[in-house]
């Protein structure tokens, strides 16, 4: 990769693709810093230097070999096709193109061979989605699950970088008993809990959990694949956490769990239970893998087929930023 | 009732006693503010004077009529089967009794008739449970509940006043750049979530996760209750929240759900899926009622017999000191 473009590289995700690009090696002669006219003349730290972003036109996306986008769905739908069809191989962090057929939705340790099928953008699956797949893949590849009941845990860092100063703003004006302002979320983050900020739609589920079911479905490459979710923010900055309970086609227990998670790519188990050590968002913030604990079996599932289990995954690393780079490095590696 | 003893006035749930029975104008003559050697000659609020808190003995508990003991389960084992035993009406809002086949444990719009058995003692239940039963026994009366799977966002409250301060305290140096540091809990709290902090026993539960499914069956009467329950702590000051998903044995749909909650005792709906307004930690603090909502068809569950909601009550109201409270009101009512 001669030249590669990060598209939203004053946001939250933007930063992180600088540290993993760094950290990995990536192998890029040159990176386009670029973001939306408001964002547009920052100075960033980007591979130890100060760089300064500049203003995204399509001028500057042409001649790109790789261009990471994570400016947000309309921002990738009015620049990415343009950039794919003139030759840059786009791996986009946002909705746009996620449920379009012809862009593969790829989670590198799930489903890389989707990745082949690209015509020039493939799409990064929705944080909450990807830290569920992750563990989720290889237990249902060993015993097909029938059935995935998950409530979320959510960090705010997926609503952004304002929303990630919006926890802490809020968080000392309680605590200094002021009332706590609000820009990013309708409710208040600081010690409060909610449904997800996203639409509500007439089933009554929200855009987050719609995603959830849909991307898994796409992923997984199983239309009738079944999750009944429930997604939530809560006052964590940066890692999400899940908890699942998974009903399987066959009896299961709990160490056959435990050895297939263990050797699972992309996962760490996190399973102690006589110090009482889950996974936790605070241990998984920084770190590439999913953590998962918890294992246990769920005897209301009948035919020893029940497990639940705990994941957690840092949002802005394997839910977005690594997973995208992840992506970019399994389409070097095939070509 | 000319007497009534408060033992552990000096804790998180004793302060609301005192507020809750105010607020009810309970028919005490006379209160005793008892608490541990540690606590005691500690000045609280009661009633709008300043009191002073005396040590726990036997002796100050000779002539109680009413005994709301909420001061740790050891505590309630020695001092409460001899007041009992001289006629004080104990309710227990420690672990000490809750599956004493000889003592009953109560939620009042659930199983009020249970307290008609009561040999003196009368057991409160955990927080969880209560929260959880009081929304989901009228549905299971309605369409009887096959299994339930809940996930928990429970409030520090519960495990006292020091926990409190302690995420107040941790919250402060964490954005002041400190490590946080830790006294109750053996994990941070502050931006964090971690698996409850009670012992994990070898069926990989957790103790508040064992209550949960254990008191609901006591008090539902139904030995085969079928809970799957994943109990978590969340950077919340004294609000639960828990995420239900509910099988029924015959098909039913949302509307019939909000019909029905709406119509329930302790029960407030907010469901507003255009305003994204839903049970909250903040809101639901300092009320009565459990809020519900987030109620939608589950369709991962055959023959329309699938509902998921979301339920939160505050943990030291309808989790303790209120529940307490409506006991007695309720055993004085019956007599």
């Amino acid at each position: 990769m001669r030249t590669v473009a990060i598209v939203g590289a004053t946001g939250a995700v933007g930063a992180e693709f600088g540290r993993v690009l760094e950290r990995r090696r990536f192998p890029a002669d040159r990176y386009v810093l670029l973001a939306s006219r408001r964002s547009a003349g920052t100075s960033v730290e980007w591979l130890g230097r100060r760089e300064t972003v500049r203003e995204l036109t399509a001028e500057l996306l042409r001649g790109v070999d790789l261009a990471l986008f994570s400016a947000g769905a309309s921002i990738s739908r009015e620049y990415a096709p343009a950039a794919a069809a003139a030759g840059t191989l786009v791996v986009d962090n946002s909705s746009a193109f996620r449920m379009d057929s012809g862009v593969p939705l790829v989670v590198p340790e799930v489903n890389p061979q989707a990745a082949d099928a690209h015509r020039g953008i493939i799409a990064n699956p929705n944080c909450s989605t990807i830290i569920m797949a992750v563990p989720l893949w290889p237990l249902h590849r060993a015993n097909r699950v029938r059935r995935v009941v998950v409530s979320t845990y959510q960090a705010v860092s997926g609503a952004g970088a304002r929303a990630m100063e919006e926890l802490r703003t809020q968080t000392a004006d309680v605590l200094a008993g002021r009332p706590p302002r609000r820009e990013v979320f309708a409710h208040p983050c600081a010690f409060n809990v909610f449904s997800h900020n996203s639409a509500v739609g007439p089933d009554g589920l929200n855009l987050e959990e719609t995603k959830l079911v849909a991307e898994t479905r796409r992923i997984f490459d199983d239309p009738e694949f079944a999750v009944a979710p429930t997604c939530m923010r809560v006052p964590v900055l940066r890692a999400h956490l899940e908890n699942l309970t998974i009903e399987f086609s066959r009896p299961i227990d709990e160490h056959a769990v435990r050895e297939i998670l263990a050797a699972a790519p992309g996962v760490c188990v996190v399973d102690d239970r006589a110090a009482n050590h889950f996974p936790m968002p605070i241990e998984a913030s920084g770190r590439d893998e999913v953590l998962v604990g918890r294992i246990r079996s769920d005897p209301t599932i009948p035919e020893r087929r029940g497990i639940q289990l705990t994941c957690c995954g840092d949002q802005l690393l394997k839910g977005a930023a690594l997973n995208a780079v992840q992506i970019a490095e399994l389409v070097l590696a095939r070509r």
